[in-house]
């Protein structure tokens, strides 16, 4: 039988062995949504002590239910292990690893490099590799394909196929996981295409296929560049309504009363998480490369680089009013993680307020039910404190900068002397009592 | 009675007068609304053609059934007038003129305030004044009122009352009429709030009340930038697509499978239409006596006026590979309105596109079944051909800008030489014949 016969019976027959390559918030909902299905799923991972946690069936993902885990290792049917070596063990290798920005804002293409070595080095003929992480179109071809033939010796489209299929895990979306996400599938070639569909459709539910990896690419960077554009747009728009006497929170409440052609954003503090301030810029590069500068994802991620200082300015003239200087106040922030309800603090705007703070001489606490301690990108350690109605009056100035649901804000309003909004946690449409200010 | 009492009891048992000021597509639509409840409307336009046809029932606006104007005219219930001084009978007076740009991109307001004039030195203590046009927040209270306070001698608040509320007529759009489409209303102060919502009531379904005529003004702008910067960020994504050998449609059918947080516009060769290309230039002038510069709208705006003449390159280089010049080609032309479907050629980005290709020598044809003529900018007249297989196979290229549902592709491509699509016409993902080019 030849590898492409071969692996179509294995899928049909769900003999076939995925590995997954990174554990982390994309990669284990997936392992676990295909060993729920009976297929044997071996994971890769870097971090011994994630390796470990999972063949403890020890749940570290807020996405997967603790009992779901559990039950699949349980089962045997989802090990994790730190030996890439194991690759060649594998049918199908679906990588889901970290596509992070430099310090200078550039690609940094280092894990996918790892990967395909990994990868290249030590699988079998006839495996099927998908690239899950988001990244510039023309990766899988021009990028992943030549390290993987060089490493392996072997021939893709002969014998291994590649795809791109990316991930659009929303963490903390109750409605949809990784199963019932519609997932966009772009395959190089038509026998890549076959597997891709038969493959994934055991774990997903919906696959819509594209023509190319490189459209399936450009797929996933629109949608979070239409997201990143947005709230840049609404932020823009928010302060020149600041400065217009105009709640933008009423604003958009009303516009969203238009029953078509409106999706609303909402205003914040800054982009945070780790796609919507990542991703565009991984499009801005590869353009560079065909001479084309994205001029509206420019725009967009200058009015977001500068939303942090400018929330750092309404801090200070909102003291200001009190006759008091950020020098010496103390500065009591609620929420770190990057949007409501999550303990994820990655790209948090939060932080990048509270360094710019810290760093005009305020006293920086903070408060986060779901984030005990965080580590800025200095490597400085910041730890939460408890929410006692004598640190909420103390505080000279208390700044919303996440809307987790379980803030008692009425209380919080109630003790504090002075607060910054910059979430419309205040719902109240007029606030004149010099109390509150808003975004 | 008080005038305000009075409003009220005449709203209630619907002897109350209102007048539409402008005959328009938002003005006429209106005027049918209150009429078929019932209420006396008296409708003033400049253009004594218009107020004859609604007169003699004959209806000039697409969106308007026309048994339904000939129905309320011979009821009695809807009569127009070129006479402005019979403001007087009016218990209400709702102006829906237009707001365009000068050629110098900065508001026009000379038909709002002439409206203010007519009103204010024609109204009776105890009007209520509304304004629908799209405009720039702060204009009710700050360009409006004194107008109206000044030529009329009342007082806002006490002998008459000031609102705004954006129409968000959508031309072609079957689902939602002027009286289904949810309305925002923002009138500046209470009394003016409960006639504003007593009066709409009569002829609105739903109706959103904001706190400030300022807040709603803003409610329209929002919904318009938000499409401009949308279609903006598309059309530059869409050009990037076309040098990295990726289908920007495909793309954007992939991205709509997403369940949440996506929504789908369209690259085309610019952005046509009354409201989109204009509104959010309001804005940017306000915002410029706020001493703030909107890099969103003014980046957005900069790739929709360099759109036509990238299509005019687009076809440069598409009559290139055929070895042929602009100069001295034919080119034709499908479709001059601003959207599908519909007659209205107003902002039509195809009209700029033909321009600029008859500024570089080629001989310029246009068909579309909608529009037997149209007269651009420069007040040149261009007149519509039959789409004869003649011309069809003659013209050296044929150029897709507006996708009317009726139009019959298949033909056209077969029958042509030469097509470029603009609108993703042709749908078949992959054209290798060298015939199509896509944006």
């Amino acid at each position: 039988m030849n590898y492409y016969d071969s692996i179509l019976k294995k899928i049909s027959d769900r003999s076939v062995v995925v590995g997954v390559i990174g554990l982390g918030y994309v990669g284990l909902p997936l392992a676990v949504a295909f060993a729920r299905k009976g297929v044997t799923v071996l994971g890769f991972e870097k971090s011994g002590k994630k390796a470990e946690s999972v063949n403890a069936g020890r749940n570290y993902i807020g996405d997967i239910k603790d009992e779901e885990l559990a039950g699949v290792v349980k089962a045997g049917k989802l090990s994790a292990t730190t030996d890439f070596s194991r690759i060649r063990e594998c049918d199908a290798a679906i990588i889901c690893v970290p596509t992070p920005l430099d310090k200078f804002k550039k690609p940094d293409m280092s894990f996918i490099e790892a990967s395909c070595v990994d990868i290249g080095r030590n699988m079998k003929a006839g495996t099927f590799v998908s690239l899950e992480s988001t990244t510039y179109p023309t990766t899988t071809e021009d990028f992943m394909k030549p390290i993987l033939e060089r490493e392996s010796g072997l021939k893709e489209g002969a014998d291994f196929w590649l795809c791109f299929s990316p991930e659009r895990v929303d963490p903390g979306n109750k409605d949809y996981k990784t199963d019932n996400t519609p997932k966009v599938v772009g395959a190089l070639g038509e026998q890549a295409r076959q597997i891709a569909l038969a493959l994934y459709g055991i774990a997903i539910q919906h696959l819509h296929a594209v023509s190319s990896p490189r459209a399936a690419e450009m797929v996933k960077i629109l949608e979070n560049t239409y997201r990143l554009v947005n709230i840049s747009l609404i932020n823009e728009l928010a302060l020149l309504s600041g400065k217009m006497d105009i709640n933008i929170w009423e604003v958009i409440e009303a516009a969203k009363t238009k029953p078509y052609g409106f999706q609303a954003f909402y205003p914040g503090p800054g982009i945070g998480g780790h796609c919507i301030p990542l991703d565009p810029f991984y499009l801005e590069y590869i353009a560079k490369g065909f001479n084309f500068d994205l001029t509206m994802i420019n725009t967009a991620g200058n009015i977001n680089n500068l939303m942090p200082y400018r929330m750092m300015n309404k801090i200070a003239f909102a003291l200001n009013r009190h006759k008091k200087a950020l020098n010496g106040s103390t500065i009591l922030f609620l929420g770190v993680a990057y949007k409501p309800d999550i303990d994820d603090p990655r790209e948090s705007p939060a932080l990048l307020v509270m360094e710019a703070v810290a760093k005009k001489g305020a006293r920086v606490l903070y408060h986060d039910p779901y984030i005990p301690e965080v580590t800025d990108d200095h490597g400085k350690t910041w730890k939460g404190v408890e929410l006692t109605d004598e640190i909420l009056s103390s505080a000279d100035c208390v700044v919303f900068t996440t809307n987790h649901a379980c803030f008692d804000v009425e209380r919080i309003v109630e003790k504090a002397g002075l607060v910054v909004d910059t979430r419309n946690a205040v719902k109240r449409v007029h606030i004149e009592d010099g109390k509150v200010f808003k975004l």
